[in-house]
């Protein structure tokens, strides 16, 4: 089998041709040292550390899971040491504030580097995941204190992080929970409540772990509005910043899950833990839902790279694996990657992959415009954008990762569904991918309620007017022909339901009906989008990697872009195939 | 958690209502005393015995798997007190001939009872499946000896079969495997070679296991045609019928697989086995193909069997689960059954499974007519109507049933995600059954390679209309317009994309480049079709269970046949997208 390559010069294809990177990382202040060779010659690095150090570690994590004994969790054999060589390379820190110990690498270079973590251990990949969106949460709301206290070594690695939102009775809605937080009077709070899937609540990696909580303050009201957020580290730290006392926390169990069974997902008990107010009383969610652009991200990145692994593989093995006759009959036995439907799915894989980093990278561009942009306008437009992004960046990456996991598998047959090969692996760890950080359901309500409606429909406009613009300037390029002219009827649908769900606003389950498929929609024409820059660019060179991103592009617009069409009629259909049938009858 | 309820009332509808069961059984010698009231009694039975003994082994088997000690297997605690109870309750031996000991009902009965099982318990169905398969190719292929020596007790399911056919580098094409059988001289042969991932190769259920393999005689020709089929036995048979010494084979290891952990898949070395010829020499795949329909069939049953429990249990979780609130903002927390992304989540694997139902039963109706009609016509033409749905049923139904595992594991969150509740494991489970017994991708080759031109088209037309007969008569039922007018629709791009693939026969690509989204296109046509008889049926009536069906066929007609405007366009693009890239480019 094959092992990883690092794509590595799809990369250098992105950045270098086909998104001014290297201009945009002069505009903004911070980053005019940053351009793309030093990009790639970090990413080559990152690439070497991942195959040398996490991938040898993910099927073995796979096979031994982690363990609680004694009230403490072990990861599997090899995780601490990888952890600790991946915080020694400085890895946990690139894109963290330089003030606290970052090395301030733009947030385009970070979702690359967590996309090759995820192609070789989405497990691994949480720990320092999760940290960043703990430290994301703690850099915007904690007072200058705690800041002081836990960032540095947040963001070198050294502590790592959890948060702890979910309860059993309250998942998606986490306006049920019950966990409670008493004042001590001396500015600390004792939480008490149980929790429960909480990535990386305990492990044996050293160091400390530092909860971020939801809980009510006494007296708080019901629902969201009574939620606030606090810090509770696992070891009380020293006047000197020295690891103390155990807080009272502990971990109840951990959970039984399908995959990702390297990563210690725990059932916490909060026992009176001592912990500091992050943020206002009751703006809980709202520090939560500041950070969450940048997680949803990365769970969206997650699905990437299952989706690149999964494919090199399937491709491996199709190149490799001899069995059947050529099409035309006359030879035989043939490499699979010969066979018609083996093609179908490996290009449906590429292709989703291609333009997922594709619109991944883009999407961080405008992340780092938002954060440093010296224009303001420029950077409102651009936190417009990532507002609308997220849902789609994170459902769609997601779905289209585990899609392209089960093709994958589905190259391999039998062999697929063995252990032994990794493919199964990949399937069962995309499938958390969907779920977590916001069900993919949740984002797509997150589209069509509170993304689509923003300025009236306005901010939905901008982006398709970015889109017809990249479209008209295609248009003169014939190699791009097809890619272009399917796109633009893709749009065309995607505008059609637009303006149906902007109408149909004051009808309350019209938007819950069609969010899933149309957030699909959205994914596919903007995916068609990236696909027209890649194949208008690709269209002036005669690489192997151009022919490559053409022909990848034609067979997108062929064979993937038609899904529109079906999508569109589904949401046009409206809500009242799915709502007139009593709950009883269901 | 609800535990699953067999789907008695919907089987109740479909024979009595929608299907004229009875009146078929009457013109069937052999079946005249079957009648639905029978069936349904049987059936009753059936879901006792599931629910009371199979369904709750379904998880511990999973966690628990098989081993292998010393050369012998051991399925999970209660799998072999289960199988005896089984076969004395005499399940095993429904449909099986009564010269053999068999209770001689018809395939329609039996494949509702392998559809219970295979909700319960995908694993443990495996093992009186394949009994049934190697019975079938015995009782088509062996001599009387052969015959008279093994179907008894195979049938009553005293003793189990198994099919010995893949090798390591030999799967999808049979014609590479290296197996070889040896003429002793005295009318037995020593096989000897290696096959792979042989389900129920070994197990702890007592009696004897009877493999049949695919194995190549001595200066047989290449390819497919020098293979040939042999029966070895675990053990000897006596001539008083004892069970004697010991043959020479043995579990090499157990296969490691994503599920059916229950179910034993060995390697298995035939290490010079002694062995008997079934049928002529040469023909071997000949005699593995004429049990393949029903194989087959069975394991499309399997694909529903998962998609009924895995709706019925995402359908009482939602039922039950409060979080968040009511469309229009006015109650909360709310069971999210209410939520239309839920809703449509639910009602796309019911009308999925509702409908494979309908089809398994018609398809296994015309087999029943094949087997016994005494018009040779009616035998003929309903034989090719079994040619052609089978590999329809095979993978339409099975990737219908991971569709809808994975979209009612989504019901449930992150609860879904856990092994606790169950859900993971029908993902888990259903992927074998797109991959083994001829994957998806064969299926979708043989239809269109194979199936799709016989008679130059005509066995198709006259599918096609079967299904325009019903389309005239449902079209004066308002009640069921909805459906009815889709399903012409459909009707018409599967007759476009059936003569675009006829017309681009001499093309070597076209077929195997349209095969997985004609075989998708061609499900959803079928299942349109029986939505409308289902829907005419139900329109007479005004009981929660036609309410019920009404509402679920116009869902099916909005939100799930327009996939076939995506299917259509994609085939007709045509093989050019697929093939024109270089291999090395992919």
């Amino acid at each position: 089998m094959t092992s990883y390559a690092p794509p590595v010069s799809d990369i250098t294809f992105l950045l270098g041709e086909v998104f001014d990177f290297d201009g945009l990382m002069r505009r903004l202040p911070g980053h005019e040292d940053v351009n793309a060779d030093l990009a790639v010659s970090i990413l080559d690095e990152a690439g070497k550390f991942c195959v040398g150090v996490l991938e040898p570690l993910n099927r073995s994590g796979d096979e031994e899971g982690c363990r609680l004994e004694n009230g403490a969790v072990s990861t599997p054999k090899g995780f601490p040491e990888a952890y600790r060589a991946f915080v020694e390379a400085g890895w946990a820190g690139l894109s963290g504030d330089p003030e606290y110990s970052g090395q301030g690498l733009p947030r385009v270079v970070q979702i690359l580097v967590d996309e090759m973590i995820s192609s070789v251990n989405l497990s691994f990949g949480l720990f320092p995941g999760l940290t960043r969106g703990a430290v994301e949460a703690i850099s915007r709301h904690a007072n200058s204190d705690l800041k002081a206290t836990y960032l540095p070594k947040m963001i070198s690695g050294e502590w790592t992080g959890a948060m702890a939102l979910t309860e059993a009775a309250a998942g998606t809605d986490l306006g049920l929970l019950t966990t409670k937080a008493e004042p001590v009077g001396d500015g600390s709070y004792r939480i008490k409540g149980t929790k429960i899937f909480i990535s990386s609540g305990d492990h044996d990696f050293g160091g400390n772990i530092i909860h971020l909580i939801l809980a009510r303050l006494p007296g708080a009201p019901k629902g969201v509005k009574g939620i606030s957020l606090f810090l509770a580290p696992k070891f009380l730290i020293g006047k000197d910043g020295s690891l103390g006392a155990r807080n009272d926390m502990s971990v109840g169990s951990l959970e039984h899950k399908m995959g990702i069974h390297a990563q210690p997902t725990c059932v916490m008990n909060y026992d009176g833990a001592i912990g500091w107010l992050v943020g206002e009383a009751g703006r809980g969610l709202n520090a939560m839902f500041t950070m969450m652009n940048a997680e949803r991200l990365f769970v969206g990145i997650q699905g990437l790279g299952i989706a690149e692994a999964a494919n090199q593989k399937a491709t491996g093995y199709a190149r490799e694996r001899l069995q059947g006759r050529s099409s035309d009959g006359t030879r035989g036995p043939v490499a699979i990657i010969e066979h018609p439907d083996v093609r179908r799915m490996l290009l449906t894989g590429r292709s989703l992959a291609d333009a997922s980093r594709a619109l991944a990278i883009w999407t961080a561009m405008q992340m780092d415009i938002a954060a440093r942009h010296p224009d303001e306008a420029a950077r409102r437009e651009a936190d417009g954008f990532v507002a609308l992004l997220t849902p789609v960046v994170k459902a769609a990456f997601t779905d289209f990762g585990f899609e392209t996991a089960v093709a994958s598998q589905q190259v391999l047959g039998g062999h697929g569904y063995i252990r032994e090969w990794g493919m199964e692996q990949f399937v069962r760890d995309a499938r958390i991918t969907q779920i977590y950080e916001g069900t993919n359901g949740v984002q797509a309500l997150d589209l069509v309620s509170r993304k689509l409606p923003m300025e009236d429909g306005a901010l939905a406009s901008r982006f398709f007017a970015l889109i017809e613009q990249d479209l008209r300037t295609a248009a003169d390029l014939p190699a791009a022909g097809v890619i272009t002219k399917a796109t633009a009827q893709a749009l065309g649908r995607l505008e059609t339901t637009t303006r149906h769900l902007l109408a149909a606003r004051a009808a309350p389950a019209e938007a819950g009906a069609a969010a899933a498929d149309y957030l699909r929609l959205f994914a596919l024409v903007a995916f068609g989008w990236v696909w027209v820059r890649m194949a208008a660019q690709a269209a002036t060179g005669q690489t192997p990697l151009h022919r490559r991103k053409l022909a990848t592009a034609t067979f997108f617009a062929e064979r993937v872009l038609p899904q529109t069409l079906w999508l569109e009629a589904a949401i046009i259909s409206g809500a009242a195939s799915l709502m007139d049938i009593e709950a009883e009858l269901l």
